[in-house]
């Protein structure tokens, strides 16, 4: 009877008896312990290292039936040799043979399926899986007694060793596989896609392939440069979206199609250009080649999205908004887009949503993960337009409002994009009205000795999304404008900061020398209309889920990373819920992408979530309009908003005529302040 | 209770009983009864004609329990009107009613799964089922109440209309898709490629696609253009390989690689712009649009195979001669390989069996289908190298022999290419040892009136590969070289035909004015070499396969439809067969490639028979070499050829002392004639 021994594998806690000799990744193996190797167990790619937790190995030349493992041998010295020695008490499991009983501990980075895991603790962890996988395999070579081509010595070389049957291989991969082989003496390594298509061979052992996961936004393009194997992201780049020069926003860059015939294909060389600098760029800082890149996921809004895949974007540009596609891009050659990676990479996208609703959201879908919970969350991305998702594991709710770009610093007198010299942090003095702030690029108060020369090279030069929210949330919270949003002209009389400006009043929240920073009626105005298309498709989301109260919301997208989410709910952007339930998420649109190139089955999940999310059009809902009425007063005319009150001294509503309520009809009204109640 | 009729449809005999007022469209799809429709029952595509085999139709305005059909209404009228009347007796199955029982026949031209016969009666007849359908849809327009894409809203009409579900669509389709749904006001025509892949769309209703089998010849790139709907051939065409200016065989061309760099990428262009004036060719012939050929199907020897996709065939120009792929090519993008038909079309290629038996060996086995008889099936195609395939049902050998270009008429004193001009057929005198012979391009003997005349304007050229067949094998009939091959110079006595040539003699095939020909000692050795190396081929086959016998030969290629069978027996090139089952079957591989091209099921048939082929490599086999030694006497050194002998007088072999056995040490024994037996 062979003598036999246990082992014992941890984390897994699997189990199981061998032959005194198997070698610990052969048990590996067979009890189906996930541990990584490239070079299929012929101790090359150093990646199948273990600890020895209880038991000890034998010395090199010692070695003794108390021992539990062999004694490290000449592979693990030739790698040790070739790459430094392992660490202390790890062995390479495929050159390590169990002499006894032993319990064998797999470290995360041994792992394929390791977990990466993310800052927030309320987001699930990114469980590793990439698609590509590579495989070193020593093929046989060809024989006259027994005539087989190359591509059938190399498949079942991966069949022997891998398990591998059925492999499809491209043609592409055919017109560099005997090249490869007689470099590589015929050891070559092969990355194969989703377990069934080889998409590349290298002569010798390889042991990393890269990811690139993009967002392509409005105005800006973001990438990760991800390694497939560990998940570590070995650098991230931002550009700018050259289509800006056809038109800042999204429709404008439809007008431009329209316009002019071949626009799209302008536009589409335009972004596919940045996309191949990007890619170079993230290459050199990873510092890695450009075509070892094997996969690139995207996501994008609608437009972005269809402009990149060589799509026309003119029927998104108007009713009925009907996307092309909103099934994802599967597998496609990264050279149909013309993106110089490797040329026989593969290119996915999330899919589309709807003709508002893009795979941008989609990926903060994916992030975010509201249909893994029972709580009703609200994700909300804010732009020109604002993307809304509402949901939780039963039903998932999707729409566009059209904010416009008054919360990018557009349409307001002072308004600017976020760039140093820009205010991005407002309080205002409830007695005095006086107001401090901050501004970017300086950590210091306005109202801090040293602020001056701090912010003497930038000078303050305006106002920016955030600042702009702050700002008005003060002056609300300071009586400066009532619920209905007006400017109390009586506080003239108390401070100098209110002053007249033609017909209606503004603060003036800076009166420099060089440069005068007002808001202005107009401007309040400009916020109100934005912040009420926003709330508006919140309402009409809840109201169509039959909710009336939200558990978690999350901000993503650039601006919501950078407002302060209390002053978003005391304007009334947001609905209310508890304060420490709403996160800045940032880019969870790229995030999204890059949970998707590193996890396969992540992208079947969340194309089948998409399925089922139920896309609402907010301009065919009659209610949409009463909800952006309402929305229109702060926070809002009929929500009481409970939570944010626990923390926040919200001013009372007026009561009010209904004949006189709105805008421009209240200057009859302006001798009472805000937060005092009519009815007192 | 509803009133039904019984319903029997022919050829199938198909029957059921339907409800009065059923269309016999839907009766035939219910009883799934094969009836050709592209509208998808719209009385658009006028695909779904029956005849009403028993029964009577009512005649419009005089409908009466007594009819079996409903007169001819609107739809049907409108047919006529646009397409001219229907035939006699003839409905459109989907506006035709069931209103009594009913005998209905559905024509071959109704039918999808239609035969085209096939003008050899032993082959199989070629059934119809193209990869490419059409389908004609209309698509539901946007509406912003229930957004969707214009993908998911064509998908829904496909499943809908013609129960396709789970079809991919390429992202080259979606960028057409929104152009063509709207200039079809969402009336388009759809091309599905293996009942899973949308491949094209275009707005309207479309009837017709098309295919290319192109069979890449070293010297002649041959293709067919086929109406996938009908089979029918619209054009065929035939161009020289470009490739031939870097050498006329294809070793040649190896060599070319293999001394520039960069030489593949300039062959593969060439066939690659070859093929693209072939398919701008084969359009105009066939009065069609070049991108309306949606399928190309190719086959070629393995340098041509790969040269054509753009793979080194470096390899293949020496031992061990192998092949980077022994895959079929299925559902490339033609713009993969440059090929300007439908951008979306889709190329195929049969697969190379072995280093020297290509696609077009296994096209030629798909054409004979050996595997489908118990008869023991020689495929015999000759060129520079000859391919066989020998075996039947139970198993199938393949192997190419080195003939040499000899049978093209190279090496040969006075050879030439198959031409005006040329020598075709050739029959000597027993007595006189007079020649007569015909030319290509004359009808006439030689010894005919006005033969001169005749072939006065091309001249008498020289001989090409079938004369050479029959000048050897006449000379040998005749006396003139006995079994190794050797001219009598005895016979310069009797006739001033042969004469002495150096240490050698020849014999006088034309003594002209402006030319003589002549067959020299060095041409018989020549042929002798070539003919042996075919016929040892063939012998190691039927060795591997224990088999003294094969029932049937099939003859491809040009040189194979031009020789007289009968006479390539009597010389050898060919092992004895009953001549009534020896065929010439003339390009075979090009017909291999139709069959493909037409009819998606073969696909499968003839990759899964390629892999069961047993590849023999000549050069390893001990064996060949003895029977390329007994293989160089005329007929065969070993077979008696029994059923050649019942159809020509074949002289006995004489017995020899084997030890002057063999080519120049025989010069001793020319006193004695061919025919004559030593021992006599």
């Amino acid at each position: 009877m062979t003598e036999e021994a246990l082992v014992v594998f941890t984390p897994s806690g699997r189990r199981g008896r061998f032959p005194i000799g198997t070698s610990v990744l052969q048990a590996a193996r067979v009890l189906g312990v996930d541990i990584d190797s490239v070079c299929g167990g012929r101790g090359l790619c150093g990646r199948c290292q273990v600890v020895l937790s209880e038991g000890e190995f034998a010395k090199h030349g010692v070695e003794s039936r108390a021992c539990n493992l062999s004694a490290p041998g000449e592979v693990e010295q030739a790698w040790a040799h070739d790459h430094g020695p392992l660490l202390e008490g790890r062995r390479l499991s495929c050159s390590t043979e169990v002499l006894g009983d032993v319990v064998i501990d797999v470290p995360p980075d041994s792992q394929v399926h390791r977990q990466i895991v993310r800052k927030r603790a309320e987001v699930r962890d990114i469980e590793l899986d990439p698609s590509v996988r590579l495989h070193y395999v020593e093929v046989q070579q060809p024989d006259m007694h027994v005539p087989s081509s190359d591509l059938r010595r190399l498949k079942d070389a991966l069949d022997f060793d891998w398990r591998l049957t059925g492999l499809q291989a491209d043609i592409r991969v055919v017109q560099e596989l005997q090249g490869a082989l007689r470099k590589g003496d015929w050891k070559v390594t092969v990355a194969v896609v989703g377990g069934e298509q080889i998409i590349a061979v290298w002569p010798g052992l390889r042991e990393k392939t890269y990811g690139m996961a993009v967002d392509v936004g409005s105005t800006t393009i973001a990438a990760h440069l991800c390694d497939l194997q560990t998940g570590e992201v070995l650098a991230s780049s931002g550009k700018m979206n050259p289509q800006i020069r056809y038109g800042e926003d999204l429709m404008s860059r439809v007008s431009y199609v329209m316009m002019k015939p071949g626009g799209e294909q302008e536009m589409t060389r335009a972004v596919r250009n940045a996309l191949n600098h990007l890619a170079r760029e993230l290459a050199e800082e990873g510092g890695i080649e450009v075509n070892e890149i094997v996969e690139a996921m995207f996501v994008g809004n609608p437009i972005m999205h269809h402009l990149l895949f060589g799509i026309s974007p003119v029927e998104l540009g108007g009713a009925p908004f009907a996307l092309a596609t909103d099934e994802s891009v599967r597998g496609l050659w990264a050279t149909e887009i013309e993106l110089e990676i490797h040329p026989n990479a593969r290119i996915y996208a999330l899919p589309c949503i709807a003709g508002h609703v893009g795979a941008d959201t989609a990926g903060a879908i994916l992030s975010e993960t509201p249909y893994l919970t029972d709580a009703m969350t609200l994700i909300v991305d804010i732009g020109t337009n604002a993307e809304i998702v509402l949901g939780n594991r039963d039903r998932l709710l999707a729409a566009s409002s059209p904010t416009g770009p008054a919360f990018e610093g557009a349409q307001i007198s002072c308004g600017q994009r976020a760039a140093p010299g820009a205010i991005e942090r407002v309080r205002i003095d409830r007695e005095t009205l006086e107001p401090r702030f901050k501004v970017i690029g300086c950590e210091l108060w306005s109202d801090m000795p040293g602020f001056d020369e701090a912010t003497a090279s930038t000078g303050i030069t305006g106002i920016c999304g955030s600042g702009i929210i702050e700002v008005m949330a003060e002056m609300y919270l300071a009586g400066i404008i009532d619920q209905d949003g007006v400017i109390d002209g009586v506080l003239a009389a108390r401070s100098d900061r209110v002053v007249a400006n033609g017909r209606t009043f503004a603060y003036t929240l800076l009166a420099g020398e060089a440069r005068t920073l007002s808001i202005t009626q107009n401007d309040v105005r400009a916020i109100q209309l934005a912040k009420a298309a926003l709330y508006a498709g919140v309402r009409l989301l809840m109201d169509k889920l039959g909710t009336d109260q939200v558990d978690r919301i999350s901000l993503a997208g650039a601006f919501g990373s950078h407002i302060d989410v209390k002053y978003a709910m005391v304007l009334g952007l947001i609905p209310d819920c508890a304060l420490d339930q709403v996160a800045s998420v940032g880019n969870s649109a790229g995030t999204g992408a890059r949970i998707a190139l590193l996890n396969r089955s992540r992208r079947d999940e969340i194309e089948e979530v998409v399925r089922r999310v139920d896309k609402i059009e907010t301009a065919v809902e009659a209610s949409f309009q009463q909800y952006f009425v309402d929305a229109m007063a702060i926070p809002n005319k009929r929500d009481r908003f409970p939570n944010l009150r626990t923390v926040v001294d919200l001013p009372e509503p007026k009561a009010k005529d209904p004949a006189t309520a709105g805008g421009r009809s209240r200057r009859g009204r302006r001798d009472r302040r805000p937060g005092e109640d009519a009815r007192t």
